[in-house]
């Protein structure tokens, strides 16, 4: 079957993910042109110096530094410039022209998503963004329409692939944090400012992505509690490691069952049960767990990164619009926002895990078990060790049980000031029980 | 948000799954009313006697005997009844009047596909089947629209819950074949004649419909080489457990590398590590592997059965139908047909675990290894035992390299007939290195 029509395909940014974008549809044009039901025709690509070197040969005839006329003349933009200008102008001037957008830019959405999806209700265009979280997998899609009759209740995953990179390394070859990050950026799990990664903010756009859409809910990137990964260390690992646990930077957006309702999205770095599926996400994978009311948990699991597989994610949105254009009718708007209130993280619940140094003296456990008690934080596990032979210094790692947010916190500020405390070794959450 | 239009549904068949369709519809219609942009309303539920007791309760009003008029009066039509008649003619009334349908009816996809979509197609009606296929976990239109852009090379999981529930109390708990299929009765996982799942038909239809929708190539049912789980027996899974193997029953649905080309679909239990993601599908849930060029081996993991799961993934179409139904067009027709042959099962390459019973004389092992040896078939591991201590008696368990499926089961009947080998005690492929 050869199709008739031709949709002309704008592609905005050449880097590792618009290079095997345009690459594959070079290469596998006719497959994608059948399965569109229309030609596919990649009218040009967007570059800011046709003649930098790349790792990918593009056809130089189709780069272009000409962003107008490029967006103006075509039926699908595929914005993957990433940041926020000029691809936010790019994708508005796109969906005003009456384009169909795809991109994987998520601190464009995370930041301007309401914008955005308004500008393409107000004229029928779609926009879509299965590239954006999680790469390859498919995680948008499922939540936008195979979930939209359910009521999603929890999402609760690993959605950066180069900090659980980092973490693994750590955790399976006993790497300190700089090795880990070293190696990750030689392999190129790391950008060369590191900080987007290591301090969760890429973390914590996706889940903005991911709550948004899943309580239909305009959540911004700003309204995340975001912790990263810095202050995580080998010892943390090792000693998580020796408590049958492992720290992964967890994403969570959920819906708070208490009467003042709401949802809380935070990202930050917890204890998980190695037992747990997600303890068994290695290298740069990313695995998503979904909890619906009808559906119960669901698992989502693949690459989290990588050109070529976010290629995939960005080829499926393109053929999925392509097919839509040809129908014809309105894009598909995001679903009719709740506007659900964002928890502060004080309300959530949760359970710490708190290790202490203490002064290896008769009565300090005591101490420390009074603080808890007179914070009303119930102790599930405690387990005082001594350090050395001779030492003056005793560890106490004391196990909550669920209690607020800011119960805790609190908690350990007054364990902080206490005179029997000589340092607070780490405090990590445990998720995932 | 009002929505101004309404959309009438009708729901055909109020068993399991569509009595929970029913609930839900009824208990949420506001939060599904605003997520589709109309109103949903339900216009009535076929069913074969109004009267018959249920196990939700559902409004006596809307209970009706007269599909025809139910039929003709909806905008979508939903279809859990099961089985091929009256199903089919339902669902061909339902595309030529303009409606949209739902359905979770493998049996009737899997047989009647071609036509259904055809009929589609012809009239722009979109056909939806999510709760076709593992229940709520979302796999057919990830696969249908997320990686459209992409080539899937390989599909491979548990995609019945019954019969992963049984092999997987006899695993854990020891129980026999016939004590876990009692539980797996009493517990609802297997209906009062169990022979589409121990047979291994459910899983089959399962795979055809995975294939079809992979390979852009119409696989019916009848293509599917079967082999259900009736000869696994509790030695067969001692047996595996203490070589470090599980055994599940796999579909497997792959693209053949080999110059011939050509797919592949089948259905077998199978040796699978303990070590590997699948092992650890426990229960009745399922997992699928989806393996493609670009986007690397991906993971969707969840409940495979219930009805109120299944009934997730059946609102999840109809939300999406609902919208397609507002924003107008015609509906998104399957994928234009490749028409990959389908190979027979003796052209596929796996490996064999063959465990015999031979008489304990010198030799014995030289006599097997010569035949494998003959046919062209690798051994890679070989354990030789005695049964007792006075037995006359040993066992030999071999597992082979990679080898054509032609080879291997030529390799079994020639141990067969051998005059060393008193009893081929099981042969079982093994999947997921």
């Amino acid at each position: 079957m050869t199709p008739q029509r031709t949709l002309r395909i704008a592609l905005l940014g050449a880097g590792s993910v618009g290079s095997q974008v345009a690459r594959l549809l070079l290469e596998h044009g006719e497959e994608l042109s059948e399965r569109s039901g229309a030609r596919l025709e990649l009218a040009g690509i967007l570059v800011r110096d046709p003649d930098a070197p790349r790792d990918t040969e593009l056809p130089r005839e189709l780069l272009t530094t000409d962003a107008e006329a490029l967006i103006l003349g075509a039926d699908i933009v595929i914005e993957l410039m990433g940041g926020i200008e000029p691809a936010r102008s790019h994708v508005l001037a796109a969906i005003r022209s009456g384009a169909d957008v795809v991109t994987g830019n998520k601190a464009l959405l995370a930041t301007h998503g309401a914008e955005i999806f308004e500008a393409a209700d107000q004229v029928g265009a779609s926009v879509s963004y299965e590239a954006a979280v999680a790469a390859a997998i498919p995680i948008i899609r499922p939540l936008r329409d195979s979930l939209a009759g359910d009521r999603i209740v929890r999402i609760f995953g690993i959605v950066n692939g180069s900090t659980n990179f980092i973490l693994d390394s750590m955790d399976r070859d006993g790497l300190s944090a700089q090795e880990a990050q070293r190696i990750a950026t030689e392999l190129g799990y790391l950008e060369a400012d590191p900080t987007l990664d290591l301090e969760g903010y890429d973390a914590a756009q996706k889940a903005a992505i991911l709550a948004s859409l899943a309580f239909h809910t305009q959540v911004s990137f700003e309204d995340v509690h975001r912790e990263g990964i810095e202050s995580v260390t080998a010892d943390m690992i090792a000693d998580a490691r020796r408590a049958g646990y492992v720290i992964k930077l967890l994403a969570i957006c959920e819906r708070l069952s208490d009467p003042e309702g709401g949802v809380s999205v935070r990202v930050y770095p917890a204890l998980i049960d190695r037992e747990h599926p997600l303890a068994t996400v290695h290298g740069g994978n990313n695995a998503v767990f979904v909890e619906a009311e009808a559906a119960g948990p669901l698992m989502f699991y693949g690459a989290g990164a990588g050109g070529v597989q976010t290629a995939s994610a960005v080829l499926g949105d393109v053929v999925s619009a392509a097919r839509r254009h040809l129908a014809g009718g309105v894009g598909v708007g995001e679903s009719a926002r709740q506007s659900l209130s964002l928890a502060p993280i004080g309300r959530i619940t949760t359970r710490y895990q708190i290790t202490l140094e203490v002064e290896d003296l008769p009565g300090v456990l005591a101490t420390v078990a009074g603080i808890l008690s007179e914070e009303g934080v119930s102790v599930a596990t405690a387990l005082q060790t001594v350090e050395g032979e001779d030492s003056a210094t005793a560890r106490i790692v004391i196990g909550t049980h669920r209690a607020s947010e800011q119960a805790l916190s609190d908690t350990v500020a007054r364990l902080a000031e206490s005179s029997v405390v000589q340092r607070v070794v780490s405090v990590l959450r445990v998720e995932g029980e």
